[in-house]
């Protein structure tokens, strides 16, 4: 067990914003919440996977909407803390810990400020490696554990419980509860057991987010450019540097859905790529042909400091690298390409490894 | 206390299709769940408000959604229930009985099936004496009771226990609810103490409804039109006599939506006059002007029965009285008519009571 302090929330949020893949809500306001919590009440406990005990009850905690709201409706104090309280009395039995849904944006940090509140440890571990759009897409719903029971609470003090019977009525659920609590929300989902967790969560992805994000901090004084090294340190590829051309972004059904289109610089002079997203980067494509796709991560990151650059914050004429990350190997199975592939976002191609699609694309060359 | 039997729930079957005013759902499908629920468990307890303790909990069950989905889409069995044992879990506490939110339609029977499955009284009262669309229209709402907690459940098994803020919440939670339970769901709503039944209320109208059932049943060998005798019961008014000649319904938002056109016969012809509805009948118009509006009473009856037809029974053709009748006093007062009046409803003009319009058109003839 270690603590996190107010060095570690930075860093997290930071490198919580690359594994967020352009969504995951702005880790920002996150931040600025688990800044203020551990003043408050001190240093948060870290716990790994194994120092889980089994037969303790893990609440996840997290956000739940558009992006595009979430940066302007801020959550109110307790207001997740709150989530999780009506978990605790519908199950009749207290949380031992909290920990990340999914480890991209400001849902990398809301359990931080859950955990303070609360007096409980976070779990270093989430349920996507990355973030996802949809409350089904968790490694959790892969394993076949329930989602319910789920709570969701919103800042004016309205408060659900529900019990779905699956994790895709689990999402319809919650998402129409979304939008009548005004486009966002908090929610706590998928409450396991510590053996559960320990069988299905993805492990260490808090300490990943916060190597990142201290991997960014010092990276300006370094030989090799910021987006090299990040690169070097998830095993990714850059597929694309360029200049914002165009973004359209409109916030639909829950969800902020777009895409944003970059005219390429250097040795990409002369072409041009376009993200299409949903809340997150789903697909990179040059004419019409994936680089990469969900379940990879793609990011869009300034080409100078390597900071990532959220849908939100994508405004014409910035220079950016897209890169991609090979996401975890739990959604390269068929469940996990069926819950997440380019198919199930409406795209009409296969999902193909992107290691692969850069292979073929050096081949062609 | 007296007790429900097989002809009682035969006759508050045909009198709430009455009150329902052309919406509330057909009661022939909870008609048929409270025969069966009496066969299985005998005859239902029916309580007066004067019989009720001050300290008991009292939670109403009903189902909530569009008519027209209603009808495809029978309940399954304990579905009801299943959501008053969630709200009985959610406040730690047993109901003493449960009662009708509205007594129009399938929502005076619903009682009386999770009843005979709880094996708990039901109360002789309703908290609209009538059928409205929306869940915040009910005495209780006027009164400034609590809607919380609240609860859904369908027939597949999802169950949703809701802590929204006030009635206008409730009802926006709830109706987003049923949209993803398919269009129809199993609620209860303001679980109140037996003294806050008792001040807020509509007495006694299980049996007003029973009365107008054996009125109808026993009216055929009468002198006196079965229709003349409910108007004299009830207080009501003849609108207009005529054949059906249009009806337009869409499913929209979990609601019905629509209306329906009649060409005039007898005293009625060269005349045409139009019925707007929201599930349940809203205003009755001749050239634009109101005859009747929410929140009296507006029936479609059968001209030669005196029978009750739903929005959903309506056909090319069929000769109608259409009757309205003075609501409770309590939805004439300012927030009753805020909150069911025909302004609320979209319809730009004031209400007034079916007695002054009736007297004004009588007046200027």
């Amino acid at each position: 067990m270690r603590y996190i302090d107010a060095q570690a929330i930075e860093d997290i949020a930071a490198g919580a914003a690359v594994l967020g893949t352009g969504g995951g809500g702005d880790p920002y306001i996150g931040k600025m919440m688990a800044l203020q919590a551990i003043e408050k009440y001190g240093p948060i406990p870290l716990l790994t996977l194994d120092e889980l005990e089994d037969d303790t009850l893990v609440v996840p905690s997290s956000m739940i909407g558009a992006p595009t709201v979430m940066v302007e409706k801020v959550p109110a104090e307790g207001m997740v803390t709150q989530a999780l309280n009506l978990i605790e009395q519908a199950l009749g039995k207290k949380a031992a810990a909290t920990m990340p849904i999914e480890v991209g944006g400001v849902n990398s940090i809301i359990p931080l400020v859950v955990a303070a509140e609360k007096g409980i440890p976070v779990v270093d571990a989430d349920a996507m490696g990355r973030a996802f759009p949809e409350a089904q897409m968790v490694t959790f719903y892969l394993d076949g554990h329930a989602a319910a029971p789920t709570s969701m609470t919103d800042e004016r003090g309205n408060g659900v419980v529900m019990y779905p019977v699956d994790g895709v009525m689990s999402e319809r659920l919650a998402r129409s509860v979304t939008i009548q609590m005004g486009g966002s929300a908090s929610m706590c989902d998928y409450p396991l057991s510590g053996k559960q967790v320990k069988q299905s969560a993805i492990p260490g992805t808090l300490t990943l987010a916060q190597e990142i994000g201290a991997l960014l901090r010092t990276a300006r004084n370094q030989e090799t450019s910021p987006v090299r090294m990040l690169l070097d340190k998830l095993g990714g590829f850059e597929l694309f540097t360029g200049k914002t051309v165009d973004i359209s972004r409109r916030t639909e059904s829950g969800f902020t859905k777009g895409q944003a289109t970059f005219d390429g610089i250097d040795e990409y002079r002369e072409r041009r790529m376009t993200l299409g997203f949903q809340n997150e980067h789903l697909v990179a494509l040059e004419n019409g042909e994936p680089l990469a796709t969900t379940p990879d991560l793609l990011a869009v990151l300034d080409k100078e400091t390597g900071m990532p650059i959220t849908t939100e914050g994508l405004k014409y004429g910035t220079r950016v690298s897209v890169v991609a990350f090979p996401c975890h190997p739990k959604w390269r199975t068929e469940k996990g390409i069926e819950t997440v592939g380019p198919r199930y976002f409406g795209y009409d191609f296969e999902y193909v490894p992107v290691e692969q699609l850069v292979r073929r694309r050096g081949e062609k060359a």
